[in-house]
């Protein structure tokens, strides 16, 4: 049985709880992050650790514990629950309330809940073979900058996808794909350019997604920040995705029209070994880098 | 201290917990419906358990206990509660799952949670004064005819209002009013005309705007369903919202611009009266009706 972390303790999973008059629970008036794990070491966890405080910061919630303190529960949770690969879930809720939309006093104490899931990141099998994803339009709300846990329409995206064989959703607004359900998305074009959609507040600054920028940059790629449509994307030779526990994920298919030859493309599983060996180094996973 | 239910348990308020892994607090996956209570009677109950029943047949939830069932567990908990005027609070959730995006197995016990709140609905001194109101976008999800526990949107724009010196924001889509934070919104123009939005997937289908636009209809009434602009809504001669425990709440400003004479109007106040009287009726508080 696992270890949770609830506001301080430390306990069995089946006595991690929180009122019932958790803003978190009412009101999904709560932020959260993911952070990988590989051989029990996090990835980019003060990227995750700012982005929180964005996130925080934008809804106007009470300062937190510091990212030192939070590293620590990070650490200690590793730790108890002997994590090896996997991920450490983190979410922080406006605190206890007797019901209420008008937001509690500034001094109420926040929730802040720990968990971990065991899983394998690093070896996918199904990186090897791709995904397939539909397209769906994008009913989030329009501040989906900001990683709350408002994800009914993520998972009833992910869930339309399954039950028509693929594996996730690509969101439409206004004619142009803002993200997966979950995940940043990215085509390459025939003349070899990586395209991703430019922030703002209609999707999520992803830890992953920037990394990539960043890789695509400093190893002589073009990348274009810019919109793009499930025309263009079907046009494309690649696509894939990005996120915190499926790094660079191959996509293969799009409403059932194949994505150049059908397997996962060599710009994809470039960028997802660059990824992973940039970020293993700088995790300490295989010792620092430069 | 409350008694709070809890899947099958009636348990002091401090007791009344649920997993950390609830799908109500990790993804918002959840319903919820208000009932008010006036003199240990519950209104419109019937009502808002229909509408439980198609929010949850949206979202492709297994079907929860039965209407009858759940009135049980209502009036059990005005009974402990020693509930005479307030409302009644219940919440499903898809249950318990070690979070994911993918819904759970169908057999999945749902989360039932009820609580009840003691507060003045029937003498209202609020709504001798009318309220004001601020207009903002409505940057809310675009299923908002589902009652879900999305409320973040709802709690800031109320925070918004309240910083601006007034109690509630309208929210404005496509330039026309969707509905205010929790509530329906109406306006009376010059000639007497009523005007609430028409019902879609942009709005919650409020269970005392329908009773309003039947009450306005057997009572000689002109009312038309149809969108409507904050500048035509400044234009009106009254302005008022409709909930269930607001019953009909007359709006005597908006975004700083008097409505009216700045006084609760003629048509909100008939409107409030005609709709407590036949509501308590109905409720059996004041004896059956015909």
């Amino acid at each position: 049985m696992r270890t949770v972390y609830v506001n301080g303790k430390y306990v069995p999973e089946s006595e991690g709880v929180v009122s019932v008059f958790d803003r978190g629970f009412t009101m999904s008036d709560s932020v959260y992050e993911v952070t990988g794990v590989v051989a029990g070491k996090m990835l980019d966890f003060d990227a995750h650790m700012a982005r929180l405080q964005r996130s925080m910061g934008e809804l106007g919630m009470p300062r937190g514990p510091s990212p030192e303190e939070l590293r620590k529960i990070h650490l200690k949770m590793i730790e108890l629950n002997k994590l090896d690969e996997g991920l450490v879930y983190l979410q922080i809720t406006r605190g206890v309330q007797d019901r209420n939309f008008e937001l509690p006093a500034a001094d109420t104490p926040l929730t802040i809940v720990l968990f971990t899931q065991a899983r394998s990141v690093l070896e996918s099998p199904q990186a090897e073979r791709g995904i397939k994803v539909i397209s769906l339009p994008d009913l989030r709300w329009h501040r989906s900058d900001i990683k709350t846990t408002q994800l009914l329409y993520a998972c009833l995206a992910k869930d339309a996808a399954k039950k028509r064989g693929c594996e996730d959703a690509w969101l439409v607004r206004d004619g142009l794909v803002t993200e997966g359900s979950a995940n940043n998305a990215f085509i390459v074009t025939g003349d070899g350019l990586v395209i991703t959609r430019d922030l703002s507040t209609e999707l999520l600054p992803g830890i992953t997604r920037k990394r990539i920028v960043d890789l695509a940059a400093s190893h002589g790629y073009r990348l274009e920040q810019r919109g793009f449509s499930i025309a263009e994307a079907k046009s494309a030779i690649e696509a894939f995705i990005t996120s915190a526990t499926q790094f660079v994920m191959p996509v293969v298919e799009i409403d059932a029209a194949r994505i150049g030859d059908g397997k996962p493309g060599k710009f994809a599983l470039a960028l997802r070994k660059l990824y992973i060996e940039d970020t293993l180094a700088r995790s300490g996973v295989t010792g620092a880098r430069g």
